[in-house]
């Protein structure tokens, strides 16, 4: 197997979601042609430094630290106790590659793990079951969705974790283990992945919780003052939609197949709390879906009331013209120079045309009145 | 098993459909990280008080009466008679955990009773069926449709029914109870499952036919006199639309599932009325299609009929003008000063550019309806 | 079982095809929380009277009455020949409850009948199988199509149907019956219900045969002078697909279920035939979605020939006025009393102003005409 | 068996897709209600008089001649070589109904043959097979697609074919039993039949290369010109391939029907073509789908590029008043006649008038330019 | 087996990627009708000369040479080796010919070979399984995407492969058997059909980033300056995107295909790295349908922002047209000739028409600002 090593300054994530994505495809093609297996980083680089943390316990022991070498974790592999090994930072090619060969992992797994454009899925290897999830988070300022690529590698009796960078949904989860609260301390592995996954699958909750209100605050700025910004808006929302539903739909599939799976890695007990899972995915894909038939809505509701407004602004312009240009005409005809007009020679002829003039103008504002034209 | 009580003042239920659900997954947020089964009110709280009332019958005896407290009712557990405890309000965390530690239910289903976001769904434990409905009511004043969740709980000699306020659609199914109509008090739990998920479905009627109504409203009212608040109406109404059908797709699995499932809890004497419930959610769900159907015809209808409205408008104006700038353009011509215009020493002349005006406008007026502009 | 009559005038069947939709759900309503199987008649009471009508045949012998009273059909139950009874009216509740009782039927299968909301089905009950059909007919004079349920119930020896009103499409099956005319007095009761639905979906060409024809005068009229009121038929067509639909699709399932059903109420020489009518249901599909394509290819040529012509009329006035307000300009000039303006005082000076106004309109009009603006 | 003739002169075939498609519905509906197996021709008669053609071959034998009866085909049913019957011209029904009488083709196969309005499709009676097939045919002059109904009936050693009128896409198969070409003269009457659905399939390439050059056309008159009558001329599309689309999509299930069926009529030689015939049906139908798209696609580019070259005309009729009108405005001005108007009196004011309307028309020239507007 | 040579000169490929695919279907057109098998070239004659290559590997030995002749091939057919035959160039039949002959291919086979207007598909023959796959590329000037149809013959022992033209994505795969890079000089020839699907499926990463880099800068264009062009562009991404998809689709199911397929020639080691591909097949279908929804959501964008442009300039326009039309109309007033008209004694009339003017202009100004109409 041989190691490339792509090394570049980190840079900061862009902006928008989609630019995110060309991104990631744009470095997959440096892969192109390789043969399969080869370890490319293929990603932003997230992080300078490697952070690796070991979990390990029982129901009756506890035990917590940081690694500082990748070597520290082997001991783990054979213990009875529940391991979990957690990574921050995956370019470091050497550590993947070491851990790899440690716990037999195939290949393609480690290849996974370092392609950050994976769609989320799990595929059994009847030693270990690998599970590749999108861990998103929601950047306040700019608006928009963040995914990081959570890998999770679940052995009889260890988890093995690699995150991107640094920062997580998982403190939680470390919690309950340290304080021994539910039962996550009594069961085996498989929990803790279920445990995990939940965790990833929680945080979407919050996630839609706030786009749910960058909907309404959109909703009620469409009602008061659609601008151009607004739009554009729309547009990021609508793309976000399919930025989420393209990470979570094949979520439904990996847990449905978490379930479905004869693996003895994964215990009869645990089957209700996939159920349960894989119940809010579904939710979560619903909320989705009910979300972008919203957006698509406030798509409809901007270009009409766009037009609407555009609409009134032309009528009424339109009716100051209409209502002037015969009056224009009226002053025109009397703006003639022929030497035989009688009416410029009587004396009221002038107060006349401006009765005639505002009677004119009266009557085509009761008639536009009348027709609703103002 | 850890308990937190949420507590907090009553809130009125939010005007709009989607606005309910936004506030849903925000409370919904507040569990993220928890462990599975820690019960936490998630929805409004209707309800300060919670009203616990419990019926027990067989063909002969009936019995029915308010608990004052959830332990009442742990003596119904065991009894042969079949046993109706209905919760009214489940706010109140402690009473749900002391009834489920006694019925022996699963902390996931305590967790789904309590999360008011639930999708309709069933769930079969060996020992019981659990139930989650959706049971609509229609807020006459602001035109909208507000779901509560009612979860039931199959055992072989009780249902336990749950809901988040008080006020149902039950009232016609305990009147059968108490009345002995029909064969209810002949059958076991699960036709009185049977006869709550009817007494639910049933009630889709009335809200659709109230949908019916508001639609046929609607479209007199777009044939009449469209305004920007038809359009809005439109919107809110196709909202309800996907809220209803959100509500009721899942009915179907839940009650083909309850059809398939193997469980011993359910009577193959059973299995023709959830038939007969299953072809009344086909019919609902058939009619909600129509009317999304029809809602969308109806968007089609305002957009072309305002934009007509416009063009009618627009065409009159500007024909307006258009009979007049050349108008003012005779006048405008012996409106100059030159020195030799020999027509301006005319006597006749004045007369004459009347009489061209009048047939210019004439037969623009001829030219114009017979080109159907007018 | 507890009856019910629902008493009120018959009412005229309403113009449009949703607003019969909408009145049935709303007596639907009515129904809610009463027990399964109670009869409620829910639809129009098409007939004040109800016709009984008895064909009993076999080979050799035929035999047609109409019967007086619901008992004189009984007999009729054990008799080797295959009869056939017809039940022209269903607001009879007492009628209808007796002829279930003697012939076995099912509560629920006599709600269903009463309940005119019903869409096509079919279910088997060992001893006979129920069927829910649509029988269409097309009202010429409001170019709408409206439907009348028809139930049958097929028995060993027996076929019953239940119609709404009198008037059907079971004329030819009556003659042939009479006539002896093809296979139908050879076969069993399976073929008379195969020719009751046959004769159905045969009329259902008929049906779509007119609406071909109304599409076909409407895309004359759509090219010829399309108006507003060309739209709301459109949209009424539309409409009636929708209803078509959902007629129809139910029709599929229901056939090829009674194809794969393995009751011994059908022989397997009816297979060829059901089969048959399968083709048929499936061809009359094929035409309907066609027509939708036509119908909203229809919209859109409609929407953009309107506005077509709109922006034929707007160009014109534009153009026209376009061509007057450099004119009135020039005339505005000369029209100054400036006191030193040496054009005013050369003689030919009037004539050349009219010699470049007229220059100035030629090559307006040959440029617009050649940028195709005219 | 009852023979009905429907006598009525050859009428030409209607101009639209559509028009033919209403018409054979309309003649369907004459059979509404008739026994089932009832002889009616629906359809066009397309040929005065019935031509029959027999082709007896084996390896060493092949004889073709044109039978005067339809008697003549009948030794051909017992012989051990392959025959192909092929009939031009199915509107003398006792024909028909003489060969069915003969070959035992069941009285549904002899209507569904007559009856042209058929959906591609295959039967397995045991002793033969029943294809309907749709041989279509390009009308250049007319640009429109015309459809054929083609029926084969594969007995074991014979195919029979049935064709609407004379003039076929099967004389490079004649050419091939004729000369021995290819394999054909050494295989059974399966391969027959396959040849001829392979002509006929083979002959949707020269339709859709039609259709190509149509839309290829189309783009270059959308770019260069777009009239109304270009927006016609893609409906006439649209709907061409919608009725493609029709003909096409059962024949993909016909031809995998026929691969799967276990027929004894079908040898496993025969598998590979007909899977060969499969995919070519595959690629017809994405071509179908590829062109749908691009017919939409020019759809779309049609209406904007009319609604941007309307726009275009607007503006520039827009900005011409505009420059005008201020400009009118000032002549306006100094047509007053205040007896103090001081500049009346200099003598440069008339040339400073002309020099600052020049400079408004420039800056405002400039202005627009810059804006982008001219 | 009959041969034809359809001899013409090479033409240039044309620029739009639909118009090539309607020339193949064009070329297509000539084989309707002729016996199945019949060898003829379809598609664009892409170079003049025939290369054959041939790569003999295994573990311990490699040898590449060229071929001068086809026969130089056949030896391999028996070694114990891996053999890998490219042909680039499959316009030579006779090659093509000589080439099925040795190796047994069947006719079809060579068929599909010749006809480049095939569907990405895999046919298992006992002794070989068939693939045909579309090597994409991407025209930078045309900013088009190219398809070549690659077929892949896989044996027990060595794969052919047949390219349309020299020159092709298989390069790196070259490398890793010459260096014995990775693991490929240890595999059968499975795993070399593996690396050459590998190889086209990575490459339309490629693609897709250069897509991907397309649709930013259209994007940026579209905000900065959108103008007709921009459409067409955004029209033909659409269409390389109904292009893609139609190359992509096909290829799931054929991977899918083969993993499935129970063919004894790909080994079940193999099967993970089948897994792999599919893996990425379902990533570039996703990013295929991201691009096609951010594609749809720019058509909107360019609409709208077109839309709203033409407002802009359309209201400026009309704002001021509507200020100077009333000012036009006082003007007008004073122009009058009658005979007594106070006013126009007074000597400071003049300044205040002036300063009415001004007021007027001010007050439009301000009204126009605020109702937010400049």
């Amino acid at each position: 197997m041989q190691l490339q090593k792509v090394d570049k300054n980190a840079r900061m994530i862009k902006m928008k979601v989609n630019t995110k994505k060309l991104k990631q495809t744009k470095k997959r093609s440096k892969k192109a042609g390789l043969p399969p297996g080869t370890l490319v980083h293929v990603g932003e680089r997230k992080e300078e430094s490697v952070r690796i943390t070991v979990i390990d316990y029982d129901e009756q022991s506890f035990q917590e630290k940081e690694a500082s070498s990748i070597e520290e974790c082997f001991q783990f592999k054979t213990t009875p106790t529940v391991t979990w090994i957690n990574i921050d930072g995956i370019h470091r090619i050497d550590i993947i590659e070491k851990l790899g060969k440690h716990f037999e992992l195939h290949p393609l797994i480690l290849e996974d793990i370092l392609n950050t454009g994976q769609r989320p899925k799990f595929e059994d290897f009847d030693k270990y079951i690998f599970i590749v999830l999108k861990m998103l988070s929601y950047d306040d300022e700019k608006q928009t969705v963040q995914a990081e690529q959570v890998s999770l590698v679940l052995g009889s009796n260890f988890v093995i974790s690699f995150q991107e960078s640094i920062g997580d949904v998982f403190e939680e989860v470390r919690d309950r283990l340290r304080n021994a609260k539910g039962r996550i301390r009594k069961m085996a592995s498989d929990y803790l992945a279920y445990a995990l996954i939940d965790a990833v699958v929680d945080n979407y909750f919050v996630i839609l919780e706030r786009l749910g209100e960058s909907i309404e605050t959109m909703e009620e700025e469409l009602v008061a003052e659609p601008t151009e910004k607004t739009l554009q808006q729309i547009h990021l929302l609508k793309r976000t939609m399919i930025f989420l539903r393209k990470s979570v739909w094949p979520l439904r599939e990996l847990i449905s197949g978490l379930q479905k799976s004869e693996s003895s890695l994964i215990k009869e007990s645990t089957d209700v709390y996939l159920r349960d899972v894989y119940d809010h995915t579904i939710q979560i894909i619903d909320t989705i879906e009910s979300f972008r038939d919203m957006v698509s809505g406030m798509l409809d509701i901007y270009l009409s009331s766009i037009s609407n407004r555009m609409n009134a602004v032309m009528k009424v312009l339109t009716i100051i013209a209409t209502i002037f240009i015969p009056l224009t005409f009226i002053a025109g005809i009397y703006g003639m120079n022929f030497k035989y007009m009688p009416e410029l020679e009587w004396w009221w002829a002038y107060p006349v045309i401006w009765l005639i003039i505002v009677v004119i103008v009266v009557c085509m504002l009761i008639y536009f009145r009348r027709k609703k034209w103002l």
